[in-house]
């Protein structure tokens, strides 16, 4: 992944560095388990890691892959010139994949948690926003048109909710990705025994591949993939919602402007909400890499490595590229200026219309028929729009309730004590509070 | 497809009927191409044609097809009932997919032919609104922010635009998919001729695949699939445009809201724009398709059958569907309700802040240099939409201009009069007509 | 879905016929939560039930949308004209999203069990396969080429266990899935109650969206697309096995031959895998609506309604699809004939190539580095490959250990007798009844 | 893209250094039109060009973005660091993306030809391979099964020809991402003339975006991406071809195996096709960028910049992936090891089944029914394959010939000569010659 989409400390999970050490750490957990069982002279792994430990060359190892053109036989080769004799011990009955799958599961299990404490992050500002926000009336929208209201501190609450069950996600992905593997060159430990794999993943924090061919099955791999993807669209959510509340139209919110920052080389007004728009770009790249992963799960017999290639790439580049938009979205959200008179506003401008189901159902329970209720309601709403329309604008203020009171047929079923009940926000929102405890765990 | 995304006429392409009177056609073809060729006797096409043209019965052959398992096999065995001996001179030396690509490459060719028609009608609505809005000034918006003005036309002169660069990757595609195949079992004439298959297939209207295998090579079906994703997409373009416009706060166009049609259940007011966010979700099931078209590229040897399943689904689908949105997007186009008053409105609440880089273009031509002009620019417009904001607004009307005007930076080097010029809408707009007329080819 | 891809009980889930009996029990179930909530007369819903339920016309209510443009709407005034006056009881301050997405909830749980059943239908098929091929030695391949043997018996198992996972995702996202909504315009429950939704949906076999807006989130269904994506990838896994075992070459296995049916219209010999082959390409297909779900997550404000087209078709055509491949799969894996004759000949024509390792690992054990044994072994293994090549074979029976019993590097280590013992089979797979064992969750 | 799949002359197409260095060139593009316009002082263009060309620091102009937030701001900050005064003349009446997008179009543009390159090595390595191989028969396999003879050469042709229509699309694609834009910050030319973007642009060797907005339309690089995509398909059908041809059971050709190169860290006797993998799984994520680059086209109004992000990543990531792929799939078709002796026996070994179609239209043309002659046809090849099946083996050696001879159906309309006759392999690909001349183009 590109410098600007990573963060270092992250991204040094799938260094050369790390993986090499990490190969360090399987061979000897193996060996030490292989020592229990008798087959490895007692202390050979102890002389291993004292000799290799901290002295892994990685370009050592990729000089010597140019020639064998097979990465872990190199590094195996590196090893013995460190480590000499004790190091044939090493990788006995073992295959390549023995190696580079438990070594691709720990760090997938290291990235998921880096992942995971992103996630918490971000839902700590989410769940923060959501309670400084709690009783900010502001217009609810369906299909980008004004319907009822809501309070800002629910979407908030939608976010943090839809946020939870991507970690949800993320945590099952956890589970089938710590999976190794040490059953040798087609999974039946022709050369090996299931105890010596139990112990040396036990000592790893992983389990066993239930039935393994030469590898781990893939269909865990493209887990981890889309449950990335999930995480992505999760913040796509977000990062959307914030799209649209920017907008100079609506104006009900904006990212947080830095001092010197530019919003347009052209234009010196502009401040434009880059952050989210990037989020948005960057979902769809962990949705390509999801498909990619997809396409890896039904391999020819005991194996074939066509998925090792998607994996090098898609495996540090989509881990990497959601740690990089957990902490921007975390950024962004704490970042967030909130502007809820702009709110407010909004709400106000739709001349009341916002209540028209107030009143349909204050029809309704006269005693008319649903349908022809809404006739009424209809005709009244769009004659109001329509006045504002002609201005170039929305309806203008109280004139939705006034046709209402004027059309006969209404006013002949609600007198107008009974019309101004239904254009009551407080009643329309009295049940958010209980919304909003219900999705942050709050008690009630 | 389902019935609510079909139109009959069209969708009759793919039905079982069709695709059997294709079939011996083909097969007809073939035959009279070996009559030519000496090794079937003189009239046989002709006697079969006479005796199974126009009653071929679709429910018979899928009976046969349930023992045989074959439908190709069952087809010719439907045909063997209907014309008895003279059908056993069919099919000779031919394979069942000389059959059937031919005929996919046939259905597809109509298929993309109406389509095309479907692109030239939607693109003559959109050229015809693009001209009546030729002078309709718009506000301008990236990233959702107002930016500068333009016409409401070039937009619509723009759908044009990316309309006729879809139509283009539709002739491309049609070209790569109208290629047929008599070329027998693995493609290499062993019981066959390729003058055969070019006299069979010129008579069909296609031409023969370079290399064949047992069938056409499938990245041209792949191409197809992609093509008519293209075509979503510069729908979705359309149908997304159409979306911001109606939104509540902007306003600036509206579909067309049919008499007796409702916009919510519960909302009487509502008019939402259900065909554009109808068309934005069918442009993704296109791109579900294509994504299936590329997986069946690479096959095993000289073919395997994976791809048939995909394409049995996806191409009546993807066809269909795609006719169906050019039909909808047609209508939607023909029947905008466009608020160019609205426009104007909208366009007039930025306060001026759109012709803040004509400002800084003058201060710039006044010898400043450009990031300081940026900065003296940039102040007085946040100070301008802050003072809105305050009031839950856009920008007081003028605001930002008398602040320029205020600001002892920029008066140092505008004086009133120049600083007015910056503020000409029409001189901005200048160059829209050229912009139209080379979009649509009008004469300049 | 075609007809052909389709088996008609399942896909009478998603009839026009069954939705409407559907929305009309939810409307039902939301009225008596009414009822004991006080705002609608006690006996209204049954009043109501007593003449609408299976009297229900799906093409009156096609025919009132064709003017509403409103399906829900249409609904309603069908069920006025059934039920009369009581029925202006029902929707109260419900939006048609209540409805809608509690219905597809209904369906897509329904749709999901039977897919469960239909797992487990073909989970049953593999363990009996996977038992009664326990001890079959078959070579195991990697890259496709002879690596070492395994038994046949593992590679059901292993199929077995993948489609447990596979199965476990479809748990998840059936949870995911079960939640519905009545919760009003933009899901603050203006006019109704969190208690009402609790009742009805806790009588329809729901729970309720945490914080829900005009619909359910999304999120909720890009899971079940893509969990059956992954019932897909397992069963294209098993396809692709069948696949190369029916490989000419190979002859392993293959699929069921019916009589009279036929391979091919042109070559009277073929058998082809076709069923396996079809499957394949009908993962590919849950691969593309997985794809278009993703898209459908992140919508605007509190809804657009883009998703609804994806729905309309990809919910239907996906939970159809795996459906009819489960079965599919069940049949073939029920049918397939396995030949273990066969499976030993492959395995005795790489001429104890496969038992390299133990080779390998008796030298190392001699005290030999195991880069240098390495070096041993592969040139006796390419020598005894290069002469078999050169006959257009593989290498010849026995020649690879007589090879290694010639060269004096090799025999300098090992003697005779610790050579014959790395050629030993059953050692080799000694471990693979507990690997079945576990799993298959046997009695070990 | 990471170094393992990078070569490293085309990644730097990439870097930020060419970026800068193309951004100058544009900046000073423009600026040279606009002194022949009049609206900046002649010799501009070349005073700046003298300071800064060459001088271009890109840490420098990183560590400004880091406070603008905004990068063409940073690097003309940086321009004026290097150029003083006359620099101001930059970027007049432009936006950032004139630059951006212009720049972009430079660098696909020197991408896609590099790739053009590629295609072109690849190219003439299959057209020498299939001339090579013109006349070495091989079995043609449909489903994995016999079919019938082709020869070598045709599938290297195939292949050409598949590759060759990659290129068309590739072309296609160059010309639809050639276009820049110099036209300010709507794509009105506000502050700037058609003439100037024409002279600009035509400088730099583009067109101009029929009707901008702030960019340049999306679908241009959708196309992109989508071509690239296919390039990558029409290499994934000849690794898989390789693949299968390598696979131990078939034999027929390998990857050539480096001096030193080892195939299996567990298993010396291992030669994998370890270069078609990898390339099967490159294809892949090439896909997965596709996809993303389909979501980018539909954007809001005048632009949102959700597009920028995918393409930082997908352009460098795709083009610099497709070039390594070509390289590889290059020196693998140079250096693949042919195996005619193989084809030959296998060929054989199907015991003449190939050739049942012949005798079937011999059948036929001695006055049978087509199904009829199918029926005694399959009976004696099904019979032939059970024998060799029952000895886990292939058809024994000419008992299919055997048993057609002995089938009193077949006897009553074949004599023995007849027979025979079918059996001819050089009839059967007598027009082998003239497919190949063909596809590559060589005289008749």
């Amino acid at each position: 992944m590109i410098d600007r989409y990573s963060r270092p400390e992250f991204a040094a999970i799938w260094s050369d560095a790390s993986r090499f050490a990490l190969w360090l750490d399987i061979e000897l957990a193996a060996c030490a388990a292989m020592e229990r069982d008798g087959r490895v002279p007692a202390g050979t792994a102890a002389q291993v890691r004292a000799l290799a430990e901290g002295k892994l060359d990685p370009a050592r190892i990729l000089t010597i892959e140019a020639t064998t053109r097979h990465d872990v036989i190199a590094f195996l080769t590196h090893v013995e010139e460190l480590a000499g004799a004790p190091a044939r011990w090493l990788h006995l009955g073992m295959t390549s994949s023995d190696v580079l799958d438990t070594a691709l599961a720990l760090q997938s299990v290291r990235a998921l948690d880096g992942i995971l404490a992103g996630i918490d992050g971000l839902a700590a500002a989410l769940a923060e926003q959501a309670r400084a926000h709690a009783k900010t009336p502001v217009m609810g929208r369906s299909h980008g048109i004004h319907a009822e209201p809501i309070t800002a501190g629910l979407t908030f609450a939608r976010w943090y909710a839809e946020l939870g069950r991507a970690r949800t996600r993320v945590v099952a992905a956890r589970a089938s990705i710590a999976v190794g593997k040490i059953a040798g060159a087609v999974g039946v430990y022709g050369n090996l025994d299931p105890q010596i794999e139990r112990e040396a993943l036990g000592a790893l924090g992983l389990t066993h591949e239930t039935v393994a061919t030469q590898i781990v099955a893939r269909d865990r791999h493209a887990e981890v993939l889309w449950a990335l993807a999930m995480v992505g669209t999760a913040i796509e959510q977000i990062a959307l919602g914030v799209r649209h509340w920017q907008r100079t139209e609506v104006g009900e919110a904006e990212e947080g402007f830095g001092k010197g920052q530019k919003g347009s080389s052209a234009m010196p007004h502009k401040k434009n909400p880059i952050l989210s728009e990037n989020l948005t770009g960057l979902a769809r790249l962990l949705r390509g890499y999801a498909g990619a992963g997809l396409e890896d799960v039904a391999l020819w017999h005991e194996r074939d490595i066509s998925h090792s290639s998607v994996e090098r790439v898609s495996f540090p580049d989509a881990t990497i590229l959601t740690d990089f938009m957990l902490a921007r979205a975390t950024g962004l959200v704490r970042g967030l200026v909130v502007h809820p008179e702009r709110m407010r506003a909004n709400l106000e401008a739709s001349g009341g219309l916002c209540f028209s189901e107030a009143v349909l159902l204050a029809l309704v329970a006269s005693g008319l028929a649903r349908q022809e209720a809404y006739v009424f309601v209809q005709r009244c709403a769009h004659a109001a729009m329509a006045e504002g329309a002609a201005a170039g604008k929305g309806p203008p203020p109280g004139r939705f309730r006034a046709l209402l009171g004027a059309d006969p047929d209404v006013a002949r079923h609600l007198d107008a004590a009974t019309l101004d009940t239904c254009f009551d926000l407080e009643h329309h929102l009295r049940h958010a509070p209980t919304i909003l405890a219900r999705a942050l765990g709050d008690p009630p």
